[in-house]
């Protein structure tokens, strides 16, 4: 079990760091040019999901993402005490990956966010975004060799089909509220985009299990 | 077969949010710079036809497209009911996936789009796409795990290669026609379009059946 | 046999048709950033080689490149006439796909490019794009399934560290200098890029034959 | 031996000529714009770095990084005289490459870069960008055929989320002093880098070791 959390930390914070370090990277040498600043967060973020996933798949099931936790909790693959306990490593992990990419770009450790992301249109970004992730989930599992790649490119979809770029995750929401660069946003927008995420990923949870055969065990 | 058809549908759906909605994305970023949106909108798409055909091919066999219906009903692999409820399904679908674009773009959900795309050079264009995917299809199908990322990246050399961008699917052109957005093409155009892929698929049909050593069934 | 031909001939075309009308399209939206419009050129002709390769590789081994036959007949794995046949339908399928390329983007058939391309670094670099290129080949064949993406990868990276883009296919030299678009080369330039090629696919053939522990069967 | 040895001197050869040729097309095709000439850097080299790693993966495990065989050393899974032989291989090889890139782009063959890289953010990048990359191989080769898309994705990604963009590997380092283009590194800044990344590599041994539940061997 400490192995299987310090999966789940590990790999989060890894996330992170290429999640918050890209956007970085990307805003700082596009000069202004936003959609070449999001290539550059997008191919770095999906090309990591995928080696994350690869990686600690065979240890934790790399969730790295609460959303997902509460999926095999709905699922009753997962007992309520290992899901709070996955979910307080991916949340530790997630804030240490931003401190990391702070670290790295030489940037104060400790900052909150200012980029208000509001709305109506965002939050049904954030719900479609986790609709369709937990929905790759669920259709790949059953082939674990596809599951890697499946998420990996749904996430390059994502930040792009989304108005919200994406971010389908409760922890990296709460760690990205506290990095107030490109891929920043601020705490007062994170309960709106939880909810969202958390909606999302029930009503996925609930149609592709229909879908795709199985038997509903709620 | 309610499946089988949800799945057609929601598959559609999700292409289409995918398609017009990094499309969108494409455009706001990008500032005027055509090339760098159609980046964006090619890897969102390619990534997301990977994902999709992934999922949903174990369900439905994933055509989410009435021109892939079509050569499987010439191929009589399907019978003409059953390929009618699909291209329906997939209609259906198209013209769903392309709200929830809008919705997420705060965009208004019902248009109707202004952009003209006439001409035999688009129609031909349209020709060459749709023979080309068709025989991606016919030419992995054998070894089915290979379809989907050839599907995927065969669609990303199409958005470049040809003149309109390759829509290659009458679902697609239906559905893009109810948006004024980067994606989308006058009505006036969409049945030329259309044509031209129904055209191309038939071709491919006969000329990758007889190449690929299969005998003709017609 | 017939259909090994036809299989050369589709594929080199498609091939063709694939690198110029990329290479047409990146150049009409790039507005001057020969970067950007290398990108697309770069993805576009990457994704699409893989693809070609999947398909037509189980019916004539999809070698789609002259360089390719001629090492495969210096290694005796192929006689003189059926190598012979296999370049006129590449050279042929290749002028073909140039044309169709053109006729997608409404531009004249019937084109001589006007861009030289000279000097030793430029013959240098093909001779290094191809050597890689064939290595490629030797270097994955022993496992099939990984070929079609080695390949496509490998140009990916070509198109970006030759000084000539990494034409690296005679074929493909011969159709591009019938193309005076963003691919177009001076026929004047053709053959020392062939020169090069042919010489870089001979090392390789050498070096890699011995590298691989295959013995040496010329 | 001859081949091993062989093998990883020019796999790091063309390691070295992919990393720094598409750091000189970029720069001189991007006019300026720093990110769309670190966008067609990041996917040459990890394009190249798959098809390197599949290439010469069975003829001497392609290590193609000091760093590497440093860890395989630590763990005993490779004598010390054969860990110099390699690392005197990768070195040389590294150097070669270098001076390929040179020769196919016009540029004099022998080169100092004069580009600072310092500081304690550079060098911890450097640290993580390592860690990552050891345990990304040691997370993945007890399935061998994930290594090489694992590897360069892990690349893709840390090109962009670490400040440094990711060297990585001091054999990659050493030849990037000898070259005052793009990828350049002053010679005042690698002894920091090296250190970094011998540090980051030793630390994702023990870390990793223990994670993926082998038992330690040092």
């Amino acid at each position: 079990m400490t192995r299987r959390l310090a999966a789940e930390a590990l790999g989060t914070a890894m996330l992170l760091a290429i999640v918050i370090g890209s956007g970085i990277m990307g805003e700082r040498l596009a000069g202004g040019n936003v959609a070449i600043a999001l290539l550059g967060n997008t191919i770095a973020t999906g090309a990591g999901l995928v080696v994350l996933i690869t990686i600690f798949g065979p240890v934790s099931g790399a969730h790295l993402n609460p959303a997902v936790t509460l999926v095999m909790l709905i699922r009753r693959e997962m007992d309520a005490r290992t899901a709070a306990a996955y979910v307080v490593a991916q949340g530790a992990g997630a804030i240490l990956g931003a401190w990391v990419a702070h670290a790295m770009f030489a940037e104060p450790l400790l900052q909150i966010s200012a980029k208000l992301r509001d709305g109506p249109a965002q939050g049904f970004s954030e719900f479609v975004a986790t609709f369709g992730l937990i929905g790759t989930i669920l259709g790949t599992r059953s082939r674990p060799d596809t599951v890697p790649a499946a998420v990996g490119l749904y996430i390059v979809a994502a930040y792009w089909f989304t108005a919200s770029t994406s971010f389908a995750n409760p922890a990296v929401t709460l760690a990205r509220s506290l990095s107030d660069t490109f891929a920043g946003i601020a705490p007062a927008s994170a309960p709106l985009f939880i909810a969202a995420q958390c909606a999302g990923a029930i009503a996925a949870a609930f149609l592709f299990g229909w879908l795709l055969k199985e038997k509903p065990r709620l």
